[in-house]
């Protein structure tokens, strides 16, 4: 799992500060997580290919969460798309995004499915064999997810070495890999768990941005492995943090030590502060494993 | 007057090149010629303090000279601004942008005033003592309009050191400026024309981008000292040029030579050639006085 920060601050145009966007791979997806202004620039920036993205998640119809997705969908045109494209967002996103094709009479060559969402309790919106999306409905101004994307548990894994000591068929092998035990020609019987490893344990990534403190997504999210939790303040503008509905670092960092999360990430700092190692070190006050979002940082785990 | 470029390249991103925007400085004012993505950005790169833009001109409403005007109008508001805005553009406009408010819930402080243009005639959208605006109509593959600034003839300039000699009080100054004589107290007429140096002469800017090899445009354009016009095509791409309806460097240049105008300045290039030198070359073949438009380029006259 791999996750690419295209843009991870509030809005207000900076020269070198990019509103929300990210990039989640995560086994052979690319999910592209809110698209604020710019955000197809970033893509190419960060080398990310285009038509690899199939579904984008817009957490809120703020415009630093989602400006930039008018042009991305142009975009896709211009560079001759044809795979049909998701886009999950709130309620209103189809008309908008329909309104302003329509009045550049620009329609698309490729299908575009809107999923509106207007729930607001918790919804399964994406699901395959390998991994399904959450919505984790959030407490904003205007009606906001964040989404829980989880990896399911794959196939166990040949053990090779004792595979090839009984002798047996591959043909046998995609039934060992989903657990079924092994009977010889003799009629011995081989437990599968002498056959294979246990899967790698699956991994789970929670992006909550933007929301006021919010305790009620701890049982949700609880065990994430990855946190994305906004922090667009510092304790010191905890009455602004309440007024507009965004969360401190602080508050960030106890709902990843109440959701016993492995690492927390960072992010939508207001630019009003100098340095974003401030928000790091108000969070470890809190929660240990803190990390920091920025523009074109990639994590992996 | 000077002309800020924030933008000049067709769409479909790069990492370094800007869709089309730009400032024209023009007696005080801060004109903001359309609004491609991410031209909030290139006002801050560019130093241009967003408070002095009261008058923002739309020609169309495809992506690449519109979709960064919601991000911008939304910046505004959180710069705390209070003045009212102009918003000159095609039908529809104020619908798109209104939605979108409406969608975020992020309505503004200030006064927004859309000024909707439907007509294929010349129209004059706005007018002071200095300055005019009328509409260029163009032809491209939706409704566009490219904009003619006109300045005024301004006020006579006094010749200080004539003014001075016949002892005239300062209360008549304003006069003299107006054109007017001047009696003296002992009768003796003194022609404005001994008191005064003409005013310089007004200039006229001609932005018309996008749009297809149009000579109706030539009359009204006559003699304007600078035209930035469209090309976004080399010769050897005419035939897309007549199918997107955007123009050739030599049909931009046979425009200004008919139109017998100062200076052209090419921009709107398609980002698939490696240098934009190439339209200088082509458009040079037909007309002399060439400029290169680029991102961040700045041009007085």
């Amino acid at each position: 799992m791999k996750l690419h920060i295209l843009g991870c601050y509030a809005a207000t145009p900076r020269t070198l500060t990019n509103p929300t966007s990210q990039v989640l791979e995560i086994k052979g997806h690319l999910f592209l997580i809110d698209c604020g202004e710019g955000t197809q620039v970033q893509l190419r920036k960060n080398k990310i290919k285009f038509s690899r993205i199939n579904h984008i998640f817009i957490s809120h119809l703020h415009g630093d969460h989602f400006f930039g997705l008018p042009g991305l969908i142009s975009t896709f045109r211009l560079l001759g798309r044809d795979k049909e494209m998701h886009i999950y967002g709130p309620n209103g996103i189809k008309e908008a995004i329909t309104l302003l094709l329509k009045l550049g009479n620009s329609w698309t060559n490729y299908l575009l499915i809107f999923h509106e969402l207007s729930s607001k309790e918790t919804e399964l919106i994406y699901e395959d064999d390998k991994v399904s999306v959450e919505t984790i409905p959030l407490n904003h101004r205007i009606y906001t997810n964040g989404f829980l994307f989880k990896e399911k548990l794959g196939e166990r894994k040949l053990n090779i070495e004792i595979v090839e000591k009984y002798k047996v068929d591959t043909s046998s092998y995609q039934n060992i890999k989903s657990g079924k035990d092994i009977i010889l020609d003799n009629g011995q019987v081989i437990a599968n768990s002498e056959l294979t490893f246990d899967p790698p344990k699956p991994k789970t990534y929670a992006f909550c941005s933007d929301t006021a403190y919010m305790p009620e997504i701890v049982p949700q999210i609880k065990g994430s492995d990855v946190l994305y939790h906004e922090s667009t303040f510092l304790d010191s503008e905890e009455h602004l943090s309440a007024k507009t509905k965004h969360a401190t670092a602080k508050e960030a960092a106890a709902i990843a030590k109440a959701a016993e999360v492995g690492t927390l990430i960072l992010g939508h700092y207001s630019t009003r502060y100098k340095s974003i190692e401030l928000f790091k070190e108000e969070a470890q006050t809190i929660f240990d494993n803190v990390e920091l979002a920025d523009d074109g940082k990639v994590f992996e785990f």
